[in-house]
């Protein structure tokens, strides 16, 4: 059954490590079947060279599996609390990268700071409060679902794609599965960004400039009226 | 019309993802035909894996397409406002390229630290101004030209090739399309070296050296009389 | 003799290279064979280009060559004493892979941050002792193996797979000589996120937001109702 | 003639951009003929694309072209004025390596951090002190040349193998060509293990650790006793 959904899910996972998203068997994607509500995902701990399409096992919302003969992964809760708060979206990804993590173990939200993360982001891209002790202890992946329920419902899962679990990492989500790496994917271009500027700014501008005298020189011995570098040209 | 100025303008648009300058749709090259004037430009939201040479449209300085069934990039205003006030420019390129956005997403120029730098760049990248709210609210995209051209008419756009947009990005250009794609190659290697050395400059030399005594038993031991490391050689 | 070990631990040297977690003739990697209690290891200062599985060394557990005719790496003591020490472990695997190494050169454990340094180390990363100076003076590689038993003891080498040499590197271990790579990638990765981590947290929060109108105006031209980004949809 | 030579240099010279050292037309690296004391070295600004053996220009110590129709690289006084200070050496390289540089625009010496650094350098990689400006003024490459004599004469250029010009980059050097190479991407990697030591150390250890309610709940699902992370094994 689903098929082509699993298709589209294999391919999801596997584009992640294409992308250099995660290695090992981290991460994972699942897409929704916007007809029966279903949702396939990628089984748990299975490496991505051993993956196939037929290996997807197939869940209703609360979890039940409905096809399949290997263990959903792990996250799988997490998954299926964001299907049942935002009916717009139709796949969620979840991955370790690096920025995006870095961002999530320092307990920070995103910064929005330049273009590149407002073509894609109308604000900071939220980090969810901590889990307490008992939500640990208790139901984790699903409780996991719930605080970042919490971060973006203000803020509406159809306009903000992505948040940063405290201590973890990220999950995405859009229309599809491929859309959800997408967002994925920018996502971590885009942390990366904000990381490079936020060390810049710290840093500021101390480093004493070169001399003139050098500054000159280099530039005239290429493009001056003297210039000697490269080859004299025919 | 125009299909060689059309095929260079392609190909250096597909140097920018070879370089590793943009991911996705991000991104842009132009040239400038310098018989007729008029200008040829990626088309918008383009997959540059999609991209063919006669998907790019040709339009003249004021925007009006002359040939071309594609939307030009929602850059074009900013490329028109460089090449009419620059004369002696025939490309221009633009990227979402890391080391460059971040200096702009801090609102610094890149400044000149070493003869890689002047190898290429008589001073400081600038960074322009902020627009205001009323730039952004009307013609953005040619605003945009407009505060670079600000920022490099006093220099010269013959001998500074690029500028950042504050709170966007970087632009390059040079005598063809090429040119400034090379520009904004070096130009994002050359902010990379800014970026670590005012890291290092920051941090400072503070670490506590390595002990004396495990120094000279590492270097000993492969370079020393008694080496004992690798093979006896025969 | 030790045929399938040699060839194993002559596959998990290869994978060190492939996975980028060393250069040159850096790293190395043994397994011990549960039946003998055997050792066998790369041989010193080999090309991993030029390694055959057939150029391992045989060693017991104190350090005796059982057959072979190469020096086997000049880190062989330290191997030892982690067998020696820890009847559990079946490989053990030293780089001087990036990360790890910044956090044993700033003599610093690489401290628990997030879930996927949990996934895979119940706590922090420890970093021995620095070496006395009449220990490196000593049997050095030896006494290095010594600093590490120290440093894991307690916790367990069944649990806590890995150690940072002070002012050195990094050695892992695990059940065979491939587990022992795996837990090094790893390693490296989790080292890599806590000094982003790191960073980002001392660096704090401090750059400008960008304007909100230019975040609107970005965010509405790609996702809008008034968005002319990209091509018009047929 | 030295057409063995011309082809080891030629060598030397591709490797650095296989070796990613370098980018478009920077860097170069020479060797000396052991028999007749001649220098064989890249002409400058040629793309390594094009490069072949027979372009090498052959000089003597002074700079006199004995053989070849190309310019020689500017940087070529620089390099001959190591020759005749270092009879020791046979090759000569210089890069524009980003760690490298970044420590050269910092105005440091790298620092003696850790057993990879004392692997190949006994004691910190000197930069020079900064040229006059009569000295940019006048025989710059060779003034050049000059500083990193002043800057190694002390410690003897066969063991130190390594510096840095001021605001510049660095130059390497060894028994031959090849050996110069080697050195010069070392050095890169152990720049990059210094630098990022020195910003791991600056930060310090402040990030809040995790909750080991979270780092045990992940281990556990892993590793404990009740794991159900991945497929149950057969």
């Amino acid at each position: 059954m689903l098929e082509k959904l699993k298709n589209e899910v294999y391919s999801a996972n596997m584009k992640l490590t294409e992308l250099g998203l995660v290695i090992n068997t981290w991460g994972n994607v699942s897409g929704r079947d916007p007809e029966t509500g279903l949702v396939v995902i990628k089984p748990s701990g299975v490496e991505y060279s051993e993956l196939k399409p037929s290996d997807l096992p197939v869940l209703d919302l609360e979890g039940k599996i409905v096809e399949g003969d290997m263990r959903p992964s792990s996250d799988t809760p997490t998954h299926l609390a964001l299907y049942r708060a935002f009916p717009c979206i139709g796949g969620v990804t979840h991955t370790h990268s690096m920025y995006a993590v870095a961002f999530a173990q320092a307990g920070r939200s995103i910064p929005a700071l330049g273009t590149t993360h407002a073509d894609y982001f109308p604000g900071d891209v939220p980090c969810t409060r901590p889990l307490t002790p008992s939500e640990i202890a208790g139901d984790y992946e699903a409780e996991t679902g719930k605080v970042i329920v919490e971060a973006i419902e203000k803020i509406g899962a159809d306009r903000m794609r992505a948040a940063l679990v405290f201590s973890h990492g990220p999950f995405t989500w859009g229309q599809t599965a491929a859309e959800s790496v997408d967002v994925s994917y920018v996502m971590e271009v885009i942390a990366e960004m904000a990381y490079r500027t936020e060390m810049l700014h710290f840093a500021g501008n101390s480093t004493p400039l070169m001399q003139n005298e050098l500054l000159f020189k280099h530039f005239d011995r290429k493009h001056g009226p003297g210039a000697y570098y490269g080859q004299i040209k025919k």
